[in-house]
């Protein structure tokens, strides 16, 4: 992590495929509104079941962004 | 939880008469701007005490929201 | 606790209305099958929100019963 | 939490109705010698079962006592 | 989580490729008795290694499953 | 911990003269349902105390057996 | 803390020379947008090194701010 | 642990022998003034060494003693 | 720590300067009724915040005092 | 785990595809001077971010190593 | 712990009979190679079990040894 | 943290004087070995006490080196 300030959000994705899309799932999203997101760090992994399948994976996410980046 | 993308935020009530009532006035206070919430988790109970009588309960909540929710 | 032998479980039960119908009700539930149960311990508590109300509230315990008790 | 210089202690109440009478009960109990208590934190929430039914609530708190008040 | 009492049992299971497989191998396995799990939680990641190759994951899971599901 | 599937159950042993023996009685009281335990992890040490002498030690553990285990 | 609604943000600050200063420039910064901050914990106390020399210090902190503050 | 209400005190024993010796050492050591002493949990278990053998052992405990008792 | 039996004490102290500060100043206070107080631990750090700077900090300590010295 | 004696390190790994892959990337550099690792616990999963998407993954173990060899 | 700079290892020994036999294992094992142990705080305390008894008992301990002794 | 493999290593140093000296003082003594130290983690901040004054701060460290550096 660089000097930068930076401000946490906690962040919920999922997907059907992999930890891994879970986490891009977050990330995508809250980056329409977040554009300076810069680390992320996995707090908890979760999913559902149906008839003894995973359905899907629940990725919780903590997520840095600068603030510098929400003044263009 | 069902399969949106959330965000999570960290919400403190308080209530004089009890942990409910604390949980619900940190739900109300903050859905006039989140009006998306969806769950919450408590996160921390407390309180302050007068004269040997819990003056209020304070109650710490993470609370998750809908990202959809947020673009009407 | 006395100096009995005892299996812990993980149980979740739910309320519209406290955490401590909850807590009862994940108590009742399981005393069907488990006659012995004899403390309980909450893990976590949370609940799910509709139009900025709590809808129920869900209870996390562990709780505890006699092994004596399985063989009657 | 003011700028005072705060003891905590620790401390159990247990009531047969409530949570809130639990903590309620253990401050009370502990009022009389400490007079000063200004705060409680939740520590631990657990109670005992008897035939499928809560019998008592017990609430394990840390509470904190400004240290002026002992020297009144 | 809907609003069902729920028995939480705690799982592990095993992959040579994957976390994601050895998630779905706890399931399953526990499936056979347990027809009505509805979500699970990753409680920890580990793994066995021999000549510095991973040999296999181990997923250890907190898994719930409906208590009204046992009684068909 | 080998590559196969486990349930992890938690037990509560006591003993009047030692830590170890606690362990084994929660051990060797579960061990008569089920047969097949393999690891086991002190969750928590804990004791009951009379006149300023410990009365008897109590071990809550995680113990778990294989799933394989269960069907002879 | 008072009985007012709060909500709480995770805010990471540093400096080169002290961790009251790292404290301190996260809360300078984050007051730009949030007004009505209130209270801070610290989270986690950090660093970056350098030819065996401190480079600055990173403070993440739980920061507190009044949801009232935010209707001027 | 019964309905009365306790206190709760940390405590630190020990012993040139063995675990439970510390525990000993630390009920008996703080029985003298608190008479009500009721139940323990442990906290730590550490100890220091010379010449790669352990000296001593030390135990940190809670330990609970009725407040009742505290007034004969 | 040597292998005298400790009392574990949990003492909040502040100041307006630094951390440091408030630890001396949590002790110090302390110091007048518990004259053999040995050791601390930082358990927590955190302050308050008005216009956008720190007005002080509160550290919570847990502190040991040797139980030989409670009598003279 | 077996009998043996181990130490234990903490090691982080990165991988711009997956997690299994950082997991992998920590064991393999850590093996050239560290024959005899036998397991890993993942303790931590993060990540870096640029324009919304996972630039890196990067995991952090525990990870074990036989004592006997050490000696050759 | 006195004024030294220390390093902390983690270590795990296991013994057929008892704890401390098992923790006094870690430490003897430890020391052919890290002649300047000072202490060790016990991290997780497990065993594994044949036909409902325990075969070994199995510590991890986090120990410190004084930088100043690597350089006689 | 930047993509490369880390190793972790748990630090203690102390000062007589601040927090931030005893977190160099650990550093500055690791470095001698460890010239490639890049971050560290405050794991714990303590100190002892002498007659109501600190007499030094002792700091617990989780501190990274990058592996390559290993290698001249």
């Amino acid at each position: 992590m660089s000097k930068h300030a930076y401000k946490v959000v906690e962040l919920v994705g999922s997907s059907t495929s992999s930890i891994e899309d879970a986490i891009q799932a977050a990330i995508k999203r809250a980056d329409q509104t977040l554009r300076t997101l810069r680390w992320f760090e996995v707090v908890q992994t979760r999913g559902q079941v149906e008839n003894g399948e995973v359905q899907h994976y629940q990725v919780v996410l903590k997520a840095g962004f600068t603030l510098e980046g929400e003044y263009p």
